[in-house]
């Protein structure tokens, strides 16, 4: 695959400090949260009247490890829980340099013009609070962020992806309580974060480029599987006929795929984000999707599971955290593991006794 | 694809009464174990001396879940460990009609001549005790049977994969133990049971048809990834062109992979197992294989990262067996389930909910 050219990128720097909210990094917006009292009341009230500060405020209260935070972010989740759930909900991933913050914004400016209301979030546990890799610099969609019917939020902090993955769960809440009906969610192509984008949202979408020819190389095991749709973007100028000729590549390699369970045929499109091109028909494509679902009750269902999946989830990774995270088991662990390379017990000898000493030692 | 035509298959059947322990299935076998006090020591001496009617006798051990069984199974296993490990753990799954018997049969046979000892298991949790789909009867494999270097053995018994996982991990000490240097491993396209040979083997070998084109369609999520070789079988006759044909197709989609973490490029290759061609072919593939892996130390690796995985994967299982086979967490779970539906509670909220209850009301 070609390297992503990133010098092609369209994306303007502005100055930061015509920004509103926009130098003040997680961690300092956490730091003057705790200064203030948080008068929930009318934080919620704010929040589902519309006002985009309260949003943020709230989301900020997710972000917070404090524990008085947490215990006023359940009951603002579950004042927000009845107005949630009627967005449409859209992941969009591709590797960096494919124009994802000019598709999005092209995307956002659209829908906005549609009247739509439009949020846009983020899952990459590799940012750290104070130096997200996407969405961290907002002046990367200067056009968008300056619509009072667009909220724009970097990442989640956190190093653990199911940290980050169920504050953006959170996030999203708040944010079709506070009327965004449309909430895109990006996410890079890096490890399991596409996964659990695509367990988040009910549309799934793959950015490409066109490169010079071997699509499909190095492309992650899965992510085709999981896209509803494929978008090669950048088809323009020189690159239109190497995007062409990518589509053909993309469809051929789509219909290697079983059928899926919604009996969605996932799409390829072609986009120019920079020059508004396919960005029309790309929303018209996710719209038919959207009816698609809706009119077979996959959507439902797929919420569903959506949640089945988060609940089970949540469950395992707790049940697993505390085993592992508890020191007696560690030291066991690393002893039971030389004993199995010295051929003196069995993998499975090892978990039982392992979970033996773990119910007795530790009850 | 094309259905698999199984009147082409050259299996013979043959009198069932004319072949040794074949018509006695596993629970008629422990059944009889109950009956007969078994001499540990003589059990694990006779093993160690390669007689493989105290080899079949182990491994109904294993296959029984009578407590003293499993007390004696410990030992036995303890005493085999020291002498296990040494030889080459070959996977080999294709859908039902590949001939997956038939070459199974003839690459033994070539083993044989080049005087090695062969031990053959499978592992289909969805075969009973009675009924096995594959190796179930070992009359298909009629001239391997008949050598003193094959010992062939029908999938272990159980409906979990786990436990099924469980068993043939513990056979395969038992047969190396008893001087088999060579463990062919059968499974079939269903499930996670590739899942589960591909992490108890050294080499996974992807059986293949050459149908009318379309070759890639329908073949499973993830096996072609993990695949070491892909191989064309019945590749003979009016079905050779087709062979080589698809033989083109399946490089190209192996070429779509990334590179592996132990440097081995998946080759393709053709055979024709009734009529014995290719078959040294695919032993020299093997043999550069091992080579390769053992030069650049990813054979020990591989299997040191495949006993941390089975530790790390019984102990979770067993975790969330526990877990969720509790009657009054199975009851709490569908409460919390239907109030995430009703929009009360989240699914992270929810899980948090449950573990507490867990914690409290069940220590």
């Amino acid at each position: 695959m070609k390297k992503p050219d990133t010098s092609h990128s369209a994306l303007g720097e502005v100055d930061n400090s015509s920004q509103k909210h926009l130098s003040q990094s997680s961690a300092e917006r956490i730091k003057a949260l705790r200064r203030k009292k948080v008068d929930l009341k009318k934080l919620s009230e704010d929040l589902r009247s519309g006002n985009s500060t309260a949003l943020s405020r709230a989301i900020t209260l997710i972000e917070s490890q404090n524990n008085k935070h947490q215990a006023q972010v359940k009951q603002l989740i579950e004042a927000c829980l009845p107005h949630a759930g009627d967005a449409i909900r859209i992941g969009i991933t591709g590797v960096p340099g494919v124009g994802k913050s000019t598709f999005i914004e092209s995307l956002g400016l659209h829908l906005i013009n549609k009247g739509h209301k439009v949020a846009v979030l983020a899952v990459d546990p590799s940012s750290s609070v104070s130096n997200g890799s996407i969405l961290g610099d907002k002046t990367r969609m200067e056009k968008l962020v300056q619509s009072s019917n667009a909220f724009i939020r970097p990442t989640a902090s956190g190093t653990s992806l199911g940290g980050v993955a169920r504050k953006t769960r959170e996030s999203i809440i708040l944010c079709e309580a506070a009327g965004y009906d449309i909430i895109l969610i990006e996410t890079v192509g890096v490890g399991q974060s596409e996964t659990a984008v695509h367990s988040m949202t009910d549309f799934f979408l793959l950015l490409k480029l066109a490169g010079a020819g071997d699509e499909l190389q190095g492309i992650k095991r899965g992510i085709i599987e999981m896209a509803d749709a494929i978008v090669i973007n950048k088809a323009d100028g020189q690159n239109l006929d190497a995007a062409k000729r990518a589509k053909v590549e993309f469809n051929r390699a789509l219909h290697m795929y079983p059928p899926k369970d919604n009996h969605w045929t996932p799409k390829v499109l072609l986009t120019s984000a920079l020059k508004k091109k396919g960005i029309d028909k790309t929303w018209q494509l996710i719209s038919k999707f959207i009816a698609h679902v809706k009119a077979n009750h996959h959507f439902e269902l797929n919420r569903l599971a959506q949640n089945k999946y988060w609940l089970h989830q949540s469950i395992e990774d707790q049940l697993k955290r505390e085993f592992y995270a508890n020191p007696t088991i560690k030291k066991a662990l690393e002893s039971e593991l030389k004993k199995i390379e010295a051929k003196q017990t069995t993998a499975f000898e090892a978990a039982n006794d392992l979970l033996k000493y773990y119910k007795t030692k530790l009850d």
